[in-house]
């Protein structure tokens, strides 16, 4: 199935807003079998959001269109819509009364703007939106298929993961696609790509290794077509367990898992409790490992010292540390840990102190330069990092590590008691 | 001048890489006084990209490309264009010896891909490329211009600066293009439209505004063109000057400002120090406040108190209000503010306890149930809102509007004391 991808919204053709949503929505379409033929961003106006649309029509066999169905003057998409399959806008009872609810639990009252909202084309199929007011919409013409959603990343991201996708593999039925993801962090990609060279040879051609690198971590997608679809899914498996012996411990996990609940399920099995002691993290690594649900199991909380008087004063880091080594230091964060664990009572603990940026550089520690420190009551392991000069990427790739880290910790210790 | 860019690329339609050339573009020309009609990306196709390039062509004056021209591509774009105006490739000798000397100075030796990269269409005027190998082309047809850059971004922003902007404004003399953005945070898009209303009407026609909201926070964008420069920047102050006016305390800034940002610069200038409490928040908003540069400057840390065991022996939340109120009650996150005031000696202090889910909702609190307070030592603020049913969702809303929250309560003592 081919699909053509058309973003609506003068912000992307004035640069204000880079459009993340296609590159989302390609990598989905992809997984699910589908190739995109094009991408294009059109303007809140009907003549080219029109003459787009029936360019896209003309090549591919599905037209899933973001942008301009928010409740105010310059949200057009519908309207074109409705104009380009010659039908009328009618005005939809059920969605008005769930937009009513939806604001009343607010607290809040509805606007004539919503009501217009509520207006559709008479030849839509509503696609429900939990996140938000406005309703994905799916039309059949002539054998093909649009789609409207809205713009907003994390409406559209919930209407493709349960609406869209779903209804264009039943539209679009073909040859099985099949994927295996496998997870791995602590080593780049060419390093673990020269580990696994023997391993892509013998390889049938229907499938495929991809590397995925972001942040320290690489995922690895093995993908395969085939028209057997119970032998394409034994052969992945094979070669995903392959790849697995192959790695070791640099694997952490499968598929859409993450290294915070990785973690989150060593804390859990040993029964033990995880705190944070953050500096340059500024609380990154502790909003990652609470975006995981059910975490408050195995953690506690955290302290960002942000300022050297806090991690004096509650983290116990002596003067004398701060003073001839500098808050970046193997000896600040080994002190960090131990007043974390002490603090707030905790089984594991990990620090990190370090220059995100811009400022505060200097020839001895650049900015980038990272010190973490991860222990227990019986022992602690530090390490530095050299992350780059970006201030944000730091600090996501800091607490990337950190993870890393903390599970390094836990295996450690699983194997010495082994 | 109406201009269209096209993207080149098989990794942009597999979502791969994400296309930030474009967005940087459009701003470039946006504020040379252009205006983007539309942005394509296609694969490596050379049907593809020509049927693109004759549609840009019927609606635009100049078609900008970008990819497809290293050595390794097969140089499908310029194989492509060549085809596209019926005319030849030719080895140009400059080019070649520009890149022998490159390789030279680098240590290294050039290879076949790289004379194949000197073959460019007869009708090409060659914009040299001071950051790489491949020159950008400039093509004029039939009153209309086409030129092609290389994809890396930092060789794609050399020639748009020196070569292809200046050339263009030479070419195409005409209307300045300007754009003012104001950012408000407290109310959603239709409230801020209401109360809009009178003055958008007021607005004249070559004067557009737009409405992107996004997490509790609406920006709005002023467009305009007018063949007077001057006026057009008068009038455009003027109108955002209005709307400031209009929704006075709900404008927190202009551009690419940010909450997180605003609230520092209050602080700065009070001289005043801040700390949070988070329970459901998890460290988001501590990361948000310190993903500002320098926010060392008012910011001392924060407990993150993720078990009633941290609320009650760090932040002195008594087990009485837990047990009768429940860790997300207006009790609760009072006392948490005063707790992090005394712990961590700051001036300012604001506690977010919530309901992130997906468990842990009841009927009387159902998931996205988050309660706040903000305060100093005279007076604390409670505020409780509903945010929805995603985890994520819920972390990032209610950090958002916690941000607000400090901003509001900081700019009431400001009033008090006026």
């Amino acid at each position: 199935m081919k699909i053509h991808l058309i973003t609506v919204g003068d912000e992307i053709l004035i640069g204000q807003v880079v459009d993340t949503n296609s590159a989302w929505m390609a990598r989905q379409l992809n997984l699910a079998g589908a190739s995109i033929s094009g991408i294009s961003s059109v303007g809140d106006h009907e003549e080219d959001i029109r003459s787009t649309l029936k360019e896209a029509l003309g090549q591919a066999d599905a037209v899933l269109m973001t942008g301009g169905l928010g409740p105010t003057k310059d949200d057009i998409t519908k309207k074109t819509l409705a104009a380009f399959f010659g039908v009328e806008l009618e005005f939809h009872q059920p969605t008005y009364a769930r937009i009513v609810r939806f604001f009343e639990r607010l607290g809040r009252k509805t606007t004539e703007g919503h009501r217009q909202q509520c207006f559709m084309p008479t030849n839509a199929t509503l696609l429900p939106n939990k996140m938000g007011t406005a309703p994905g919409m799916w039309f059949e013409h002539n054998g093909k298929i649009v789609v409207s959603m809205p713009g907003v990343p994390y409406e559209m991201e919930y209407l493709m993961e349960h609406e869209v996708i779903p209804r264009l593999k039943r539209f679009f039925p073909g040859f099985p696609i099949a994927h295996r993801t496998i997870l791995t962090a602590g080593e780049g990609e060419s390093r673990v790509a020269e580990q696994l060279e023997e391993l892509e040879d013998e390889l049938p051609p229907h499938i495929k290794l991809a590397y995925l690198p972001n942040l320290g971590q690489v995922r690895l997608r093995l993908s395969g077509s085939l028209p057997d679809e119970v032998q394409l899914n034994r052969q992945l498996d094979e070669f995903a367990q392959k790849i697995v012996d192959k790695l070791g411990a640099l694997v952490f996990g499968f598929e859409t898992d993450s290294l915070e609940a990785a973690i989150g399920r060593i804390l859990k099995e040993r029964g033990k409790m995880l705190v944070t002691a953050e500096s340059c993290t500024g609380g990154y690594l502790a909003h990652l490992i609470t975006s995981v649900p059910g975490s408050s199991d195995y953690f506690k909380g955290s302290l960002i010292a942000y300022s050297n008087e806090v991690k004096m004063k509650q983290l116990d880091v002596s003067p004398q540390t701060l003073d001839t080594y500098g808050a970046v230091s193997e000896q600040t964060v080994r002190e960090m840990v131990r007043g974390a664990l002490k603090l707030l009572e905790a089984d594991v603990a990990i620090a990190v102190s370090g220059i995100a940026g811009p400022g505060g550089g200097t020839q001895e520690k650049p900015v980038g330069t990272i010190w973490m420190a991860v222990g227990d009551e019986h022992e602690v392991l530090t390490r530095r990092i050299y992350a780059g000069k970006d201030r944000l990427k730091n600090i996501e790739y800091s607490s990337t590590h950190a993870l890393n880290f903390i599970r390094q910790f836990l295996l450690k210790e699983r194997e010495a008691k082994a």
